[in-house]
């Protein structure tokens, strides 16, 4: 297809287009003479890829990180998850990220959960941060509350799994970076929403039923 | 308590202690003299909360409404919990929220759920634009992921429901706040770690067992 077409198509505007082929994010089309240039479907996934982890705040340099992990995939296929993971949001400084840190609230609930506690792994630091919010907050996530989670967030990250294209690591990489960042704010609306449906019900039944009494 | 060990206990600043205090978002101490006044444990419980809300992004005037909402709460029960769950993020546009609008792809998933659809919840409009990213980056929502998402996001909320404080209003909408902004994170945190720990599981088996069938 011609630029036009890809621009029709992507929703990118041609000033983005062309400033992500300079940038060299965006692969260069197949020359068909010395100003014109055709292009396929993978430059139209490409820019969807592009174009949601910029809409999810990444800044250029990130990005670049992750395409170039994602084409030249030279670690094992666990690394290269791993590597593409860690540069998306929420970034943690530099002096809570490494290996020598310990994350003790994070520790804590992994080991709860039978999980591998590892301080490089950056989601250990988010998770540490978060779990810290909630503590100072006043709400800090009981044992209660991390068990009901942790079985149902696994059963969700399987179904995340079990769903995984198989073959080449860089459609797996693409998968994993993407299903991590745009099905969070999913879960997250689904949460608020399944919160209102319940407490609707709820408030339903005890207006329908005021001198019910809760079973024994 | 003096203000100095407000600040000291909250980890809010005098500067910003103040600036509460003359906002009117940090209720006054009891004067004891005609420049000191003595603070309490409500004091402290409300530094926590806006420090809460603002480090999630809130602006001053979004912290002013949920704090108005809580103190008077002049709404039904359901009605101030999603008034005050309307205050938080992710924000989308007026042209966007509102009963006219109609949300195809959230009411297509809340219903295959059975769940209520409510175009003026905020979080419908929410989920509309988290499913229209997902398919627009090639990862549309399908039914098989809406199910099992769906179940296990409705445990995750029966358990935040289950836990809810018994009692005032104020407190109930306070909970429902800081549980919504502040596990969020924690719920993504362990999600990504959940990946980890599954993918490593499974390279793992594969590595030890490279001729491993899987099973018919």
């Amino acid at each position: 297809m011609r630029v036009s077409e890809l621009v029709a198509r992507s929703g990118v505007p041609l000033a983005t287009v062309k400033y992500y082929l300079r940038e060299g994010l965006l692969m260069p089309g197949e020359a068909t003479s010395a100003t014109q240039a055709t292009y396929g479907d993978e430059h139209l996934d490409r820019l969807a890829l592009i174009k949601a982890l910029s809409n999810a705040g990444l800044a250029i340099p990130r990005i670049r990180t992750i395409l170039r992990l994602i084409e030249k995939p030279d670690d094992s296929r666990f690394e290269l998850l791993g590597k593409v993971i860690a540069q998306l949001p929420p970034y943690v400084s530099d002096a809570e990220d490494g290996e020598h840190q310990d994350y003790p609230r994070a520790r804590r609930v992994l080991e709860q959960l039978g999980q591998i506690y590892d301080p490089r792994f950056v989601a250990v630091a988010q998770l540490e941060r978060a779990l810290e919010a909630a503590e100072a907050a006043g709400i800090p996530m009981d044992d209660e509350r991390v068990a009901a989670y942790g079985e149902h967030i696994r059963g969700i990250a399987e179904t995340d799994i079990r769903m995984m294209p198989t073959g080449a690591a860089a459609g797996q990489a693409q998968y994993a970076v993407l299903g991590t960042i745009l099905y969070e704010p999913i879960i997250a609306a689904l949460r608020r929403l399944a919160h209102q449906d319940l407490t609707a019900k709820l408030l339903l039944l005890k207006t329908e039923n005021p001198d019910r009494q809760d079973p024994p």
